[in-house]
């Protein structure tokens, strides 16, 4: 049983080491077009704002080539996968050295990631342009950060907001850019307004419904021209989004599925046989929808990655879709949500409703207590839980998320959560919690 | 239509307000043997340890007799009910000038509550001997503690552990005396050896395995008399426990349960006809096991007392059951428990294993991440998750238990739980949270 990985990141080393245990006896090569395996790329944030401990970027990876051989998988760094003939059974893969040979295998796993998008304008070859993703690139935009004084941020997503507060922690001056009315849109619009009060606290300067149009430099940056003017930086970071590699699954003659990423069923398989796709390349099924989604994350990557390695070494492994968990910080803030928002929720057909309540997360008496708000949304009719959204102003108690996750996993309704017998002291909580008192106020409208 | 309720605190109070709310027309008269209501006892440790903002002990009080009025509802301080007789649908009170009266009433509600037992060697009328449960009470220890230079504290409970936290914030020299061989003993061995390294980290004289015989002093209170010699205090803070107040539930010809507290059905209902019992008084069942349990805990007491008063004024609802969530601070530590322990499953006749995983709360390269600890307990042949605890080192994380509790009010498995699809970021948790780790450990075993 020859089991070859293209990627070897999150999805694709996962798969590895599953696919090993399953089948101790079978041969596993992971091919890796960078120069790092197995690192936590939502990491890299931390380290550019010093809150890594140790030897920085090294500290994220979590294997090393070696580490893996000593569990009996091959891992090629620096080898970047051309070609598939799904027919013969092969991949064509190009070396570092520029040499390209064609291996033969009886299960393939496409583990290829996303990549963030460059829109045209950011194509200039001008220095102090970076995107974030890969070690190598975070480090390049560290050093441009040294001599730099002030960073445009071209997106105000997750990432756009996790770094404007990692570069003010480096005394930088920042903008962010973003050519929607809003920052962090994913939300539905009473849980942004925090969020906006938080990047003015921290001083960073926010242009919110402005495009793009260009940059200005000569050798290096020094200015993004919009169309509400020219705003001076001399580093730009490029956070508009990112977008599935699937090039090479589709010259396989994968199917993609309606969100442009890789379309597998629940065992990881592709449309064709023995190619298995797993990551952030990958399309799955939201357990409250039903509908494909792409959400590309860490979790979802590794859980996926583990399911396609049991199942191409043999085994029988399910993924089980996922419901939409994600969390960012940025500055005090923790920004959560699960399941659907309204608007998704509307969009999906579903007859939703959503209360908003603003509460604190530990007993408002005691002296730790911050404010948090949280939007909690339920299916008329059914009653069924739908999903939440919650903006916590000591950022940790958005991990209380997490709650509502579990109960979305199992097809819970909004009662369940009411019902749900949830641990109480006060430097912790409320006696009622505030997902508590919103599933009260969330059943009165259902 | 008229509602008397004995006890004003936590569950007679939401018994009053729903009541109300239920039946606006209907009379709803409160009585309560202290001076205070619908304070939150819970608080008291943290206004003695100065983590209470603004106005100290009456800060902890939800609602004044005032307020409550204002909403239709008489409260009567000072009150002490003394009698009933359930035939004639009748009960005694005597009031604060001594004078008894005979009140009729359509519906009953017996929240009497829990009071700390005073074992007979603390019952010397030595000054400097405290228990704590109300907010006179507390006045009184926090005075006690004025002058104070050592205190010992007997019990090594929930209470005795955040009291000796508390205590040592004031600068007081703390002395734990336990008569088991370990504190906090509700939870397995394993996750009881950190709490014994916090305590001792934070330079609190730990004695477990002694028992206390007596106390001395002259007039007011000098030292504690043990089988392991005496322990000099100027201060005693007895915690060994609480007891339900089932007196006047007895006396009426209610049944109580094999736990000794009153027994309920779901609706809250006694064994006699038109009286009903919520809070720390009445037994729950246990939603894991299907046993009747009674753990005397703010948030069960408020729930119980939002059904007891629907029910009492003619509406619909039914306590659910609990899943035996509980937390509490000592130091640094978190320590939270759900559902049921390794021997609390035996005990129950359950076929169960645990497994123990140490992790971290955040990404372990994290500047933030802090050791975690977690049992994890499922059933044999079923899958099904029947409960965990956690130590956890930053205290927050130790709420993280809500997720467990979510899906074991539902009946979930262990594999529901490592499917579920937990909130991931660097600073709040790993890529894979530590329950899922533990979940996956533990499938292992099953």
């Amino acid at each position: 049983m020859r089991i070859l990985i293209v990627g070897g990141v999150a999805a694709g080393m996962s798969a590895a080491s599953r696919a090993q245990r399953q089948n101790p006896d079978g041969e596993v090569v992971v091919y890796e077009a960078g120069e790092y395996i197995s690192y936590a790329a939502c990491g890299l944030p931390y380290v550019l704002g010093g809150e890594v401990r140790g030897e920085g970027f090294d500290r994220l990876v979590v294997r090393t080539p070696a580490q893996m051989r000593g569990r009996g998988i091959s891992v090629r760094l620096g080898h970047r996968a051309e070609g598939i003939d799904a027919r013969a059974g092969t991949l064509t893969v190009r070396g570092p050295d520029g040499v390209t040979t064609t291996e033969p295998y009886d299960r393939l796993l496409l583990a290829t990631g996303a990549d963030p998008v460059v829109p045209p304008f950011a194509q200039t070859g001008l220095e102090g342009v970076h995107v974030l993703k890969t070690i190598p690139g975070a480090q390049e935009l560290d050093a441009s950060l040294r001599g730099a004084r002030r960073v445009c941020i071209i997106g105000g997503g997750y990432i756009g907001l996790e770094m404007a507060e990692m570069l003010r922690a480096r005394d930088l001056s920042v903008v962010v850019v973003e050519r929607l009315p809003d920052l962090a849109t994913i939300l539905d619009a009473p849980l942004r307004v925090p969020i906006r009060g938080a990047l003015h606290r921290h001083g960073v300067d926010v242009r919110t419904g402005v495009t793009v149009t260009g940059l200005q430099g000569q050798g290096r940056v020094s200015g993004v021209e919009t169309d509400a003017g020219l705003i001076r930086a001399d580093t730009v970071l490029v956070a508009v989004g990112v977008r599935p590699n699937t090039e090479l699954a589709e010259a396989a003659g994968a199917r993609l599925g309606e969100t442009r990423a890789v379309a597998v069923n629940r065992r990881q398989e592709t449309s064709v046989a023995g190619i298995y796709a797993a990551g952030d390349n990958t399309q799955a099924t939201h357990r409250v929808t039903g509908q494909p989604v792409w959400v590309p994350l860490g979790l979802t990557a590794n859980r996926m990655g583990r399911v396609a390695g049991v199942n191409m070494a043999g085994g029988d492994a399910s993924f089980p879709g996922i419901v939409g968990t994600g969390i960012f910080r940025t500055f005090e803030l923790g920004v959560a949500l699960t399941g659907v928002t309204q608007a998704q929720a509307e969009g999906a057909g579903l007859d939703a409703v959503s209360v908003d309540l603003s509460s604190t997360d530990s007993a408002g008496y005691h002296v730790s207590s911050q404010p948090v708000h949280i939007r909690l949304t339920g299916e008329k009719g059914t009653g069924r839980l739908l999903g939440a959204q919650i903006v916590a102003e000591n950022h940790l108690a958005a991990k209380r998320i997490d709650v509502i996750a579990a109960l979305l996993g199992v097809g819970a309704t909004v009662e369940d959560l009411f019902e749900t017998d949830l641990a109480y002291a006060p430097p912790f909580s409320s006696t009622w919690d505030f997902p508590l008192v919103a599933a009260d106020k969330l059943l009165r409208q259902l």
